[in-house]
Order: structure tokens, then sequence, then C-alpha cells
């Protein structure tokens, strides 16, 4: 075909045939695999299903195409089936090893038709110039001096025979009394290693097998090793010795035991690199088993290297590299860790990578499956692992890595699997996947045992808080699993790999402990003062059971704060100290160090809960009245009916006043100085939006986001609680600052608008929060009276502003409305006895109290309690009366007083209005630590702020619900206010 | 050493030699690589360090150990650097190949000193049976018949030649006019393919290279293909076709011109399994290029399995299958793609797998480098794609799957990059990564450019609601990107593996545009019909332009529930018949289909904004006054001092009831049906606590948790918002249900308290929202009056509880505290005066007035509009009179009043308490909708659910306060009461 072609017309003749075909329709093959086609099919790769062979012919191995049946040979052949085969004649009944001519065989045919010799004999079907006999030769080859010749692998061929065969016997033969091992051979002569027991010990599934590797290569290696200082085969007993988990002791034999045999016996080679332990020509394997080494080479020396957080250099990564040597001993290459060489999980470079950044915290596990480890992991590879460091001059220096292989066995027992460091046997090769010494029987089949490297850990220790960045040598943990092959595809095998950063962290420790001490001692004093206060308030002088709960009380909220000053330290200097660094002085304690600190966040917790609690109670159970000052300006005419009499009546003072006034006492009950439901909206949104949390993660990063595509560390708890801590602390301030500052100033303030509401409406509040100790809010109108009409009330307002009328205080020419009291304990019992009377009627119902009785009683009781009050604030009682004083600066420091009220009572004014005491407003500081400790404790034990802030909002509402509602009732009942006023 | 050996004398000996170490010190290896070593050194494996060769050695090629050089013999080796050279004698100056011997070389020795023949010649050494030749042999193979024997690759020795050579030449000659391609020969006369262009194109690149492998292997396949319909060779031919991107029209004798060529004229071989476009020995490639033929093939037929969601069936997978080739077109075996056969990033098996579970929405990607990629895909694999099923018979069936390659060029023009699936051109096999075709030179060696399937997409096309469960033939598209490798190590791909599922969205679209349509005229209506009740509202009936911005506003809101309505409906049929279907009849809209839905979203959130906004202004505008019942009850008697005269005047009613009923009116103003911020953090608990949130996972899970080992599916937005809207609106409704059922009954109904209070302290409140239109809350007391103290207050509450006073309504003898008002022109005329003279005093100030004039005047203002309205209320006005009426069931329903208030006002009685249509209670509807789409659009948005609920909170907050502050403001400017009792 010279003509030029072109592609139009094949598009064109293309278009043609499709043109001609019936409409598409849905296309539907059978599946056939190559292993379905049977004795007499092969598989045609185009059609991808079985087509039968032609006659005489049979599938080939790889079953893709057929091939002459013996006896026949192949006159054709195009691939496929397409093969014409032809019967051999009668006198020669071969075929060659082409398969292309017919021979005759002088020793008879193999299975496929074939020439076979006999042992030690070669096949030659052609003479040496290519010349095709009719008659193939079995030849023995030429074994004598000079030539040393010896069949081939495949049989067709003489090449000069095994060294070790020459060495031996200056002939190809190895025959008795030299030994043949492993494709060697020894003369018996030699000073030979003891004779090797080929087993390989599975501890965990408590089998031990012979295995074919062993069997083929332990002697040989052992012997090659020990005459001839042959490198490969000295690295071979080394890994056969590492598949034996360099356990020592079983038998003096077995893999380890050669190679300390072959150790021992070589000490006059001398040592590599001047290390103890790097026999020359052996691999290094051991550390040495005198006792406590293992700490000596853990502890002993830093590596060289300063390790930073920050910068772009080369000491932000820890630059492992490790030697490769394949089963046979052959050393393969240096391999970087990074790009995942110990990482049996798949993922991606960079978080694989993450692994090695200095300070990250690593871990990953996964679960991989038998069949996929045996796809990838063939052949064992064995590695040294070192850490790489540039020297001073310019030069690249390795660190060796020791390993703690945990399933080591000395003297049977797994010395490595305890905590005791000086028992332990350091070594240094491993591997990660062994499925070679498992093998019975058949290199070629599937091992019986598989031993996997299912936990590696790798330990970095900072040297000391002085040494910046120093770190002693990282020390690899390995954890074997044996696992007996039964059914590759359904087992499946857990791994895991994890780098943690640990120091010694006895010193913080002892800090903290020194800290509580301090701190909890001087908790004790100051509960101790807190109690006698609270003893002087109470008005007794006994040291009963009450006073010692009462101390227990104190005390449980006085701890509460140390503890909660101890963690919030704790967390914000790991926070601080830890992400700041640049040059590494301080690591994160390890999750089980972090323990102790658990503890005591949760006792912080507890403490201040019943702290709260108590705070609660004694809240709920305060005496209040409020005392009216109005009295009737007039009398009422009131004409009788009927009678046409006109009588003249005292006109009722309006009780309104006094609605209106517990009213906006109820309300600010519950009122706080920040709100906390911004609070926790706000830590949610820092936390959660933007990206605070991600400082709680254990790497060097302090930056607050991080991309989907990094590697996310694990969680410290200390750090998450350090976090959050300093979020809500630093929120809560500027909160309070706000509120204090602006708000308050210029928006609203609850608390004194209730105080000029009190003055205004002509009404004081008498609040005892103790027996003998209390507020007072002096409300007497400065105009005499409140209860008008809007236009008086304008105008006084307005008279006010104006300063045209005195000032509010209780005492004449003064602003002072607020007053703590102490009152005397006979002020008290008069007050008990009247207000007896008021809540009587919540007593028992008696036979002869009618509820109209009852409730007459009280609105007389109410009358009495008023007029008493009113005229004890008079002072109308000389024999209860008081004086006003300033509080000393050490009273409003300790929060007690120092006198008592024995004969009058004392007012001490007040311009904090501390009366909020009673209120949540001025406990702000309890409800905010609670609140963060609320949210700490849920988020410690779920790891999820979503739901601390969740339920710390319940938790607010709950107890703020009760608050208000037992609060409502106790003023209801204290006050003789309806609650139905209360709204 | 025959005597037993003992482990523990070497554990002895070992002691012995480590105590005499001295103390352990760092240990520190300088790091060298065997190419660091020279010419002159080797590297020692066991100390992994270089070491000098021995005399006239070098190193081998691995650089692991040393080897004589040319000329020496070896005389002794044992690995390393342990091997003992000597020079050969003069005479025989060449070496043997094993090294061992001295030979003469009868041709000149090679580099390396072994000897050297010249072509076509076997160097021979020994003799046939292993004799050592002093002097090597040339010869030449006999290639003559019977014989047909050439040198063999290593030149040692003469195997039959290539059967092609023999076919063309009878001999192993293939001179010319014979052609030598590939290593096979064809005979000139023979009808031959049409000769190869070897070359490739990288489009994207622009380059076009001669390929190495092209070159080599092009045409012997198209030979081989064409005259011996090679199986093999016409799979190689077909893979060079589709590294050249399936490309049809460059030129003819291109890679697929000549497959092509093949095709076209082989049409008499027939097709393979009845499939018209999979001809006979050649590989299935193409699908025809008749126009439409893609839509055909995609859409014609279905698939035969029926899938579901739900089951532990086969019919929950997707059973992709492969069969892989290597480049050289030999079959290697049948893949199933789970294991991540064509997922290029790495993952764990589970997520790897999750890719072909039915119904998950699978994407994945990252960045690998090209190193990576070199090294793991050295030889490219050509896949072509099934989906597998069980036929009815038991046997396993295949479905093609298509290809759409990005890449593919038909005459010069990308035709399948549009999105016209009538101009596709489906093709069928594909690789992932090809570093072959671009290797320009030497094979060995890195290639120039470097193809790699940076995109695989598969996409499942559900066949119809109609038959569910059923498929269309999947489609995988795939686009490559062309790499110029220049530094493999810093380079990285791109590379993406998705699988989408769709289904046609028109009919939802439909229904969708038909809904919008007849809701949205419904809307025009309603909002006509408010238009008109407003109308009748402000008494006017002049159409003017606020009538026209009215109706604009109604309609928005209207619309605004329309839009809601439907994207909710939308959301929630997608999430219950998505997640809940077991057999599968719908799939989600695609990312891109999801445009329509979320512009809804955004119209339906800016026009609630709009009517929540005209709302808060209605609201901030509303006219209110309280109507004091009270009358002096005495004249007061007064002493005027100084001179003795007793003055009797009428005692002024205290105004201390309506600053309690004001202060309650203003704290109602914002209290809604439920508690807005216990939604949003319920709403946030069950998304993300509970994990409602992974409903909204595109994948076939129904269930809330996700375990961290599974492949989590992306977002879908339309879930999400049904998801949020579904829980934002079953939590409302429980809060509603409780708030309504619980705790209005039981614990505190604020607004019938409100009710109760106004009728308490003998209090009426006279609200007017509209022009003409208003409420009225009737709280005379039935005690006649209600300044008094707490005795007379509790003894009328107790009497009315007892039923011994008359009952609270407006008329006689009934209940009805609450009212709606029209009222006529005139009265709102007389109102307007009263009230103007009350407002005058925030007027610009004049020159005349003092502030206390001003003052004063507004209290008279207050004083008249008291008397004024309670006159009307007891209809002392009799030209502004007013009637009582039911309202009629559809002026209910409607919201709007039939009779126009010509003469007399008109009252309707109301206990529906509709006067909290000017609070925040009254509105709950617009509020939740409003927070709902606040919640739904921030979450678009941001796809953060913690955001939207603290954006949510944040947003609530706000207008809280701006409609609590402002409302303060005109409930103080409106009812002169001071804003300071407002607390």
């Amino acid at each position: 075909m010279a003509t030029p072609w072109r592609w139009a017309a094949a598009a064109v003749l293309l278009l043609a045939v499709s043109a001609t075909l019936p409409p598409v329709r849905g296309f539907s093959v059978p599946l056939q695999r190559p292993t379905d086609c049977g004795g007499d099919r092969y598989f045609d790769i185009s059609r991808l299903a079985c087509a039968p062979c032609g006659a005489h012919q049979r599938p080939s191995d790889g079953g893709s195409s057929c091939v002459c049946q013996p006896g026949y040979r192949m006159v054709s052949s195009n691939g496929g089936s397409s093969v014409v085969c032809e019967k051999c004649p009668e006198n020669m009944t071969g075929v060659t090893q082409d398969g292309w001519n017919c021979i005759t065989c002088p020793k008879g045919l193999t299975s496929e038709g074939t020439c076979k010799c006999s042992n030690n004999e070669i096949v030659v079907e052609r003479s040496i110039d290519g010349v095709l006999l009719d008659e193939a030769l079995c030849l023995h080859c030429n074994g004598s001096e000079q030539s040393f010749s010896a069949s081939d692998a495949s049989g067709n061929k003489c090449v000069r025979c095994e060294q070790t065969f020459i060495n031996a016997s200056k002939s190809c033969d190895c025959s008795s009394p030299n030994i043949l091992t492993g494709g060697l051979c020894f003369s018996a002569g030699e000073n030979l290693p003891p004779k090797g027991v080929a087993t390989v010990r599975f501890a965990q599934l408590g089998i031990t097998l012979t295995s074919a590797w062993f069997l083929k290569n332990l002697q040989s290696s052992a012997s090659a090793c020990w005459l001839y200082s042959n490198l490969t085969a000295c690295q071979a007993l080394g890994n056969m010795c590492v598949m034996n988990m360099n356990s020592l002791g079983y038998s003096s034999t077995d893999a380890c035991g050669l190679f300390q045999y072959i150790y021992v016996n070589t000490a006059r080679l001398g040592v590599a690199h001047s290390i103890a332990f790097w026999r020359h020509n052996l691999p290094w394997l051991y550390y040495g088993d005198r006792p406590g080494l293992a700490s000596q080479v853990l502890e002993a020396n830093n590596f060289p290297t300063i390790f930073s957080f920050k910068g772009t250099d080369k000491d932000v990564k820890l630059q492992f590299i490790a030697a490769s040597f394949d089963a046979a001993g052959n050393f393969l290459k240096w391999q970087s860790l990074e790009g995942g060489l110990l990482q049996l999980c798949p993922d991606t470079q960079t978080k694989l990578n993450a692994a090695y950044a200095f300070g990250t915290t690593y871990q990953q596990s996964c679960k991989i499956s038998v069949s996929k480890i045996l796809l990838d992991f063939a052949n064992p590879i064995f590695y040294d692992l070192f850490l790489e460091y540039n020297g001073d001059d310019g030069q690249q220096y390795l660190w060796d890595v020791p390993v703690l292989n945990l399933n080591l066995q000395y003297s049977e027992i797994f010395v490595n699997q305890g905590t005791n460091m000086n028992s332990w046997l350091l070594t240094r090769r491993f591997f990660l996947v062994d499925a070679l010494s498992g093998k019975e029987n058949d290199l070629e089949k599937l091992p019986r045992v598989l031993r996997i490297a299912s936990k590696i850990a790798i330990s970095i220790r900072l040297a000391s808080h002085n040494q910046r960045g120093t770190i002693y040598p990282p020390l690899l943990t390995i954890a074997y699993t044996d696992v007996l092959v039964e059914n590759p595809e359904t087992q499946s095998v857990m791994v895991s790999f994890s780098v943690s950063y640990e120091m010694n962290q006895s010193e913080a420790q002892v800090q903290t402990d020194i800290t509580l001490g301090v701190l909890g001692g001087l908790a004790v004093l100051w509960s101790l003062l807190k109690t006698a206060g609270w003893k002087r308030r109470t008005g007794s002088s006994i040291i009963d059971l009450q006073t010692v709960l009462k101390f227990l009380l104190f005390y449980a909220g006085d701890l509460a704060n140390v503890f909660f000053i101890i963690t919030v330290g704790t967390g914000i200097y790991w926070l601080v100290f830890f992400k700041g660094q640049q040059f590494v002085s301080v690591l994160l304690p390890l999750p089980s160090q972090e323990e102790d600190f658990v503890t005591y966040v949760a006792c912080a917790f507890s403490l201040k809960a019943l702290q709260f609690l108590q705070l609660l109670v004694s809240q709920l159970t305060i005496d209040i009245f409020f005392i009216d000052w109005e009295r009737p300006k007039s009398r009422v005419v009131k004409g009788v009916e009927g009678e046409g009499v006109i009588k003249s009546a005292a006109a009722p003072v309006s009780i309104w006043r006094t609605y209106f006034v517990a009213n906006e006492w109820n309300e600010i009950q519950t009122v706080r100085k920040i709100n906390p439901l911004f609070q926790v909206f706000a830590v949610l949104f820092f936390l959660e939006v933007v990206g605070f949390s991600n400082l709680a993660l254990m790497d060097s990063s302090s930056s607050l986001e991080r991309s989907s595509e990094s590697y996310i560390a694990p969680w410290s708890r200390i750090l998450r609680f350090g976090v959050s801590a300093a979020v809500w602390l630093a929120i809560a301030g500027l909160q309070i600052i706000f509120f204090s500052v602006c708000y308050e100033r210029f928006v609203e303030d609850k608390i004194s608008q209730f105080v000029d509401l009190c003055c205004v409406s002509n009404i004081s509040v008498f609040l005892l929060s103790h027996t003998c100790f209390g507020y007072y809010i002096h409300g007497r109108s400065v105009h005499g009276h409140a209860d008008t009409n809007m236009e008086e009330m304008n105008r006084n307002l307005k008279r006010e502003a104006e300063n045209l009328c005195s000032q509010r205080g209780l005492l004449p020419n003064t602003d002072g409305q607020t007053f703590q009291m102490s009152i005397s304990r006979k002020m008290r019992l008069h007050y008990d006895r009247i207000h007896e009377t008021l809540t009587r009627r919540r007593g028992p119902a008696r036979l002869l109290d009618s509820s109209a009785n009852t409730f007459e009683q009280s609105t007389k009781a109410y009358n009495i309690m008023n007029k008493f009050l009113s005229s004890f604030i008079n002072h109308a009682h000389k024999e209860m009366d008081y004086i006003v004083k300033d509080k000393l600066l050490f009273e409003r420091i300790l929060g007690m007083e120092f006198m008592e009220p024995i004969e009058k009572s004392l007012f001490y004014s007040d311009e904090g209005q501390s009366f909020s005491d009673v209120l949540y407003y001025g406990n702000e500081t309890t409800l905010l630590i609670f609140d963060i400790l609320f949210f700490s404790v849920v988020d410690l034990a779920s790891q999820s702020f979503v739901l601390a802030a969740i339920l710390t909002y319940l938790q607010q509402e709950i107890f703020r619900f009760i608050r208000s509602t037992l609060g409502q009732k106790n003023l209801a009942s204290k006050t003789l206010v309806d609650e139905r006023f209360l709204i």
C-alpha cells in the first residue's frame, strides 16, 4: 500500500460502517477470569473471554495464549490461539526447549515434552555455533582444576562453580565430610561455628516453627561470616537474629546465639567508629547487657543540635535517617523517615511529614488488612535508625537511635516491658513487617505467621531547663504483633505510630505542691477570720457544730479559689511558655502526667459548687422588710349611708409604692455585673470561630488557623483549660470594665436606680442577712411624702434636681443612703417577736384559727413592724438606739466588724452599696469562677467547647430560675407583699 | 569446635568484654553514602562508611564491594574488600567473564577487560562441557535453515532467532528490502500498514516530541497486529493510541491513525460480544464518532441492578472492575477499583472504599510530588473499566463504563470539553500516569514530560423517578495534566478524584416554579386585602404613594413567607426523601443546581428583614395612654402655717399605680412566646452535639453518628438548610406548646398578668396602633378604687376571689376586658388636639416658653386627656359615642373590619388579647421566621452552625435592645410617665 493514505477516508469508512449498525443497546459481557478457562481454553485478552485452543494445543502457563502439547512442535505462532502445531516424527519424540523443532532425546522426556538429563548433566540441543543437533546430548560438566565448571541453574550450560566448593575440595564436588549448606561448601576440617537451630519463636502465639529461610541460610551465613567475615553473610545472620526479636538465652545456637558467638569470638577484629558495641564486620545489634546501661545510653549525653519552635531552619525538624538492608544482608540505601517510611497508615505527604516537625505530638493509627500487608511488604526490610545533624565542620553526622523492642526476651523474660530502665536491653536494628521467617516449607507460599510492628513510638526527651533546646537521644519503642495467617482477605491488624515529647516534670510538680501548701495554709487562716466575723454577725460566741460546719464551708470556698488560681496559673503558664518559646525549654506534660491537673480542676469545681450552693441558700433566707414612711395626709370624709352622718377617718396610705419597690427588688435579685449569655457566646466565638482552640493543640505552632491539609495534633487537656480559662477571664474582664465604666454610667445602673427609687417612693429597706447583721437603705423622701399625683411628683423631682431641698442621707446634710448594720441582740429579739406573729399563719393550721383571722393578724403585724422599724430609725426607742459611724479601713478589708453592738446598734455608712452582697450582683467573682469551672469540667470530660457552652447556659438558667423563684417566695413571705404583684 | 557450646559462656564473655569498656559516651558517626566514596573506595556496609579497596582493585558497580581492575584476575573473594587480585600473564591479557581466570582474547578487550567479538558473533570461553579454553573463540551463529540461530542478548550463546525473521527471509537475516522494526522483521512484499509517525503531542504544553517507546514499538506493533492479528501487538498499538489521548485527525499515521486504519480494514473479522465497536482481536477504544452517539450510549439503557440505600446486600455498592494491561499489551489481571486503584491520594482503606458506596458523594484531592509519582508509576498501566452485576443465571456480567477524556482532540478541537453531549467522543481505555511516552531518547532515563490523570470523576445518573434504583451507565470523566519534568523533588501536581450522583432535576424545578407562581399570586391577593384593611384602619380612602408603599411592604412580608415555605418545603422534602428512601428514587441536586435554592433563601431573608424592620418601626410609634379611673376620695385637711386657718383641698390621686402599670408595660414589650436563647442553644445542641448535622452529609446513611475512621462526605447546602430549619421549627413548636400549655398556665403568663394588673390598679390602657384603630384594655377596678393600703387591697382581692363583687368587664356582667377599637375620625381629631398640647413641648424652643410652663402645660394636658378618655369610655360624649359588638368570623380571619366607624366608634370584644400585636409577643411567627432565616443565611455563607448561632444571638440581642430602648422612649413621651420610673 504505497499510495498516500488519508485519515479522512478512514473516517468516512468508519462512518459508513457505523451507519449500518443497529441502534446502540446495552452492552453486557460475561465476566471471565484467566483462571476460569480450565485446561483446554485460553484467555483471549482482546475479547476478555475464554476461547478454545486449537487441536493438539493447551493453554500456556499464564493462560493468555495456546502452546503445543508435548510431542508437537510449533509451525507458526502469532500469539493467542493462532498457533499451528505439528506432530513430531516417531523417531524424534522430543521437542526443543524453544518449541520449534523436534529432537531425539537420549534419556527420556520431561512432562513438557523436552529432553531430560540426569542430575549434574546439562542438556545440549545445539552445537556451540548454533547448529541444531538431531539428537540432544547429555553432558557432564568438567569440574576438574582450572575448569571448575558445573551445571548452571537452568541446566543448559556449564559455568564456574561456587568458590567455596573450590576452596573446600579443589573441585566442584562437596562430598562428605565437607558440609554443604545454603549453596555453600565448608570444609569439615575448619573451625566452624556450632550447628544452628533454624527455629523462630512467635511468643505471642506460643508457636515455634522451623523457618524455611533459616533452614536455608542460617548455617551458611553464620559459617561464611565466621570463616570469611563475609559482610553480607554477617548482615544476613544479624537480620535473622532481629527476626527472632533479638531474644537471648533460649538456645545457644539459634540465630542470636550464633551472632553472639561470633560477636564474642571476634573481639580481636576491633570496633567500628570507636563504638564499643559495633564490632567490625558485624552489624550493630545490641548495646550490651550491662545492668543500667540503658539509662546511660539514653541520658548520659545530649544530642548536639539545639532545636527551636520558630524559624525556617533545619533545627525545627527531626532529621531521622535509616540505613536499609534486605533479608539477605545487602545494603539497599540511606532513607529519610520523611515520606512515611515507618508509618504504615496511609496519609498525605504533608500529614506524614508532620511527625518529624519538632514539638508536634503525633499520633496515627488505623486498621490494615493482612492481604495488603502481604502485598506491600513481601520482602522484609531491616532498618538501622540514626538522627542526622550538622557538625561544626559542615560535615553531616549521625547519632544512633536506640530501639526498645517490647517483644525481646532475655532468658525467657520480657525485660523491656517493665518500666525499670535499668533492666532494659536496648537494641539497634528493626523491621516493619516480616513475612519471611514465618514461611515454613516453601519460600514461594504464604507465611504461616506474619509479624508486624504494630506499635511504633518515638519518644523525644528534653535534656533540662537550663540547656534550651537540647534533647537526649530519641528512643524508638516497638511492639510487634504476631498474626496467624488464615484468611488474609478478612484478617486485619491495628497499627499505630506516634511521636511524643516529654521532659522531667518533677520541678513543676514541686513548685505546684509548694504553691498549694502555702496558699492552702493562707486559706485556713482566711477562713478562720471569716468564721470569726460570721460569729460576730450572728451574735453568738459559742463554738458549736454549726460554727465548725460554717468554717468548713468557708474553707471550701477559699480552697476552691486556691485550686482555681493554681490550675489557671498552670494552664496559662503552659500556654504562654510552651507556645511562646523559640528555643525549646519546656515541653508539655504527657497525658498520664495531666492526671494531677485534672484532679485539681475537679477539686476546684466541686468545692466551688459547694460554696455556690451555700451562697444560694443564704441569699434565699434573708430577712427583709420595706419601711413605708408615708403618713396619712388627711382624714377621709365618709358618708355613712342611710344615716346621713358624716364621719372622718384617716385616709389609707397607698400600698402601690411598696408594691413598686418590692417588684424592683425582685427584679434585681439575679442581675449580674456581666451579661452571662454574652459571655458564653463570646467565649464560644473566640474558641471555635476565631480559632483560639487551635492553641490547645500539642504542636509548636502558635497560629490560630490550621489548614485542612495539615496534620492536626491531639489536644492537650492542660492547654484546653488554659485557653478556655484565659478567654473566659479576658472577656469577663472586658465586660466588667465595659459595664462599670460605660454601661452603668451612661445607660443604666440597676442598683443605684433601686436606691433612688427607694428615696423617691419614701420607702426604706431593712435587710438582715445574719442574725445581728444586715443592711439598711434609707429611702425617706426629702419631700416628706411621695404618695401623690404626677404633678406633685414631677415638681418634687424638679425641686430636687435644682437642689432646692435637703439631702437624702439618713444623717442630716449627708448623702449616705446605704448602711451596714450591726444590731444589738435586744433589737433582734424585738424584731423576732413581731416577726413571729407575721409568720405564724404559716404554722400548722389550728382549729380555732380562721383564715380571715390570720390574714388580719398578719396585716396588723405588718403595721406594727412598720411602725417599730420606722421609730427605731427615728431614734424613738431609747433602749434600742443606734449610732452611725464609719468603718475602719481594716474592717473594710477583712469584711468584719471589730465592735460588738451590745448597748446600741451600729450603723456603718457604706458607699459601696454592699447590700448587693445578698444579690447575684455582689457575688460576681464566685459566680464567674463557678461558670468557668463548670465550662472547663464539661469540656475536659467531653472535649467539646460547644457542649460545654450549651451546658453552661443551661446551668446558669436553672440556677437563675431557682434563685429568682425561691427569692420571690422569700420576699413575699417576709414583706407580706402579695406574690401576685411581683411580676 | 565440636564440644557443646553454651550460651551462658558467651554471655559471661560478653559481660567480661563490656566490663572493660569505658563509660558510654555519645556515639557519633559521619554520614557517608555509597555515591560519596569516589572511584577508589568501596562502601563498607558493616561500618556504613567508605573504605579503600586493595591494590589493583576498584569498587564494583553497586559500590559495596571491590573487584579487580581490568587485566587482573580474582584469586579469592569474600565480599567487601577481601578480594585478592593477581595480574594476568603477558600472553593472556583478558579475563573471563566470571573474573576468576585469565584468557587470551582473539579480537581485543572490552573496557572491563573481558573478550570482545564483532557483532553477530558470540564469545566462547568454555567448551560445551565446561572446559576452560586458553583462548576465547568468536563464533558466528549458524542462521541457515533448520538451525535458524543467532546470538542471544548477552552475546554468549546461539539461540533460535525471531520467527518473523524466518518468515520473511527463511534465515536470521533481515536485510533490505525486508524491514526491521522493533526487533521484528517484515517482508517488503507484504501488505504492510502505512509507516507510523512516532510522535506524542502534549497539547497543554504545546510540545510534540518523538517518543523512544513509539519509535521502538509503533511500527512493529501495527505491523504485527495487521499482519498476524497478534493480540498483544494490537493491545500495545491501542495503548499507544491511548497515550496519544485517543486524538483523531492530526495525522493519519500516528498511533490512533494506524489503529483506525486497522480497525476500518478488519471489519471482516467481526465483533466481540456482539458489541459493534469492539472489533475482534483489537482493543475496544472508541464508541464510534456518529453525532449524538454519546447520549445514546449514556442514556438509552439502564443498568440492570436495582440499587438501594439500606441493606447489607451487594446492591448498596458500585462494583467497578477493571481489566489492566501493561504498555506492551500484556493482560495483567482483573482488578476491583476498591482499595484505591484510581485514587492517587493516599488514605485508609475504609475511606478509599467509601467512594463506591452507592449514594455517597465522594471528593478527594491532594498534592502529590512528581518524584513520588515517578517512583510509584514507573510503568504505565492501562485500564478497561466495567461495572459488575449478577445476571439472573447467577453468572457475573459486566457493563462497559464509557470514558470522557477531556484532553481528546478530534480534528484539533477539544470536543469533550463542551457541555453539548452530542459532540462528545466517548472512549474506553485510560491510564493514571504515563511516564513512558514522554521519554525522548532513552527508556532508562527520566521522561521529559509526565502525563497524569489529575481529575477523575465518576458520575452516576439516576434513570428516572418511576424506576426506583435504576441508573444509566456511569460516566468516567478524566482530565489529564502534562507536567514538564524539571526538578521532580520540588514539583508537585494537584490531583482529585470524585464520585457524584445526579438526576434530572427539571421536574422538581417545574414543581417549585408552579408553587412559587401560585403562592406568589395568592400573596398579591392577600397583600391587597391587608392594604385595604390598613386603609380602613388609617381612616383614609385615597390611594396615594403611601398606600402603594404600604402595599409593597405587605407584599414583601407575604412573599417572604412564600419563599420561606418553598425553601423549607424543599429542604425537608430532600431530607426526608433522600435520606429516608430504601430503593433510590431521588438524588440530591448538584452544588451547581443548588444556586436557585440559595437565591430563594436569600430572597426570603431580605424580604423578611424588610417586614421585620417595618414591624419594629410601627411598634415604636404607637400611641398609648393610661387612663386612671381613680377619683380623689377625700379632701386634705391642711393647716396653713402661721394663720391657723384650716383649709380643705382634694387629696391628690397617687401616680404610683400608673408608674407600676407603665413599668410592667415597658417590661412586656420584648417578651416572646418562646425563649429565644434556649431556642438557639437547643438548636446548636441538636445540630452539633447530638449530631443532626450529619444528616446534611451527601451520603446514604441516615445515622446521626459518624465514626472518626469513616469517610465524611461533603455537605449539601439544601440538606443543611433542611436540617437546621426542621430542628428550629420542631424546637420552636415544642417551646410554644410548652409555654402555652404548661408554663403560662401553671407558672406565669405575662400578658394576662398585665391585664389583671390593670384591673387591680384601676387603670385602663388606651392604645392606637393606626390612625383610627387600636386596642383598649379595660382596667376599671370593680371596687371603685385601688389607691389604698395593704389591708384594703388584700380585702378587695379576697372579695373578688370569693365572687362577692361584680365582674370586671366593660359591659355589665361580662368578663371581657380587652377590645379592639375602630374609632371615628371625630374622636381621633379630638384626641389629636389634646395630644398636640401634650407633645408641643418637644417642638422648637420658643423665647417666651419657659421650661416650667411647658411642664405645667403637659401635666394639664395629661389631666385633660385622662378626663376626656375616661368620659369617652363612660359614654359621656354623645357626639363621640361607641358601641360594643362582636367581630364577624370573616373579620377575624381576614384581620380587618368591614364596618366604617362614621358616626360612632366601634369596640370589638377580643378574647384573644390581640393587643399583643403591638408587642413582640403577638408577632412570634415573624420573629421566628426571621431568626430561622438569619441563622440559615449565616450558615449557608459560613458553613458553620456555631457561628450562625452566635450571630443569631447577637442579632436578637441588638434588636431587642433597640426595641426596648426606643419603645421605652415612646412610652415615656406618649404617657408622660417619667422615663426614670421605667426601670
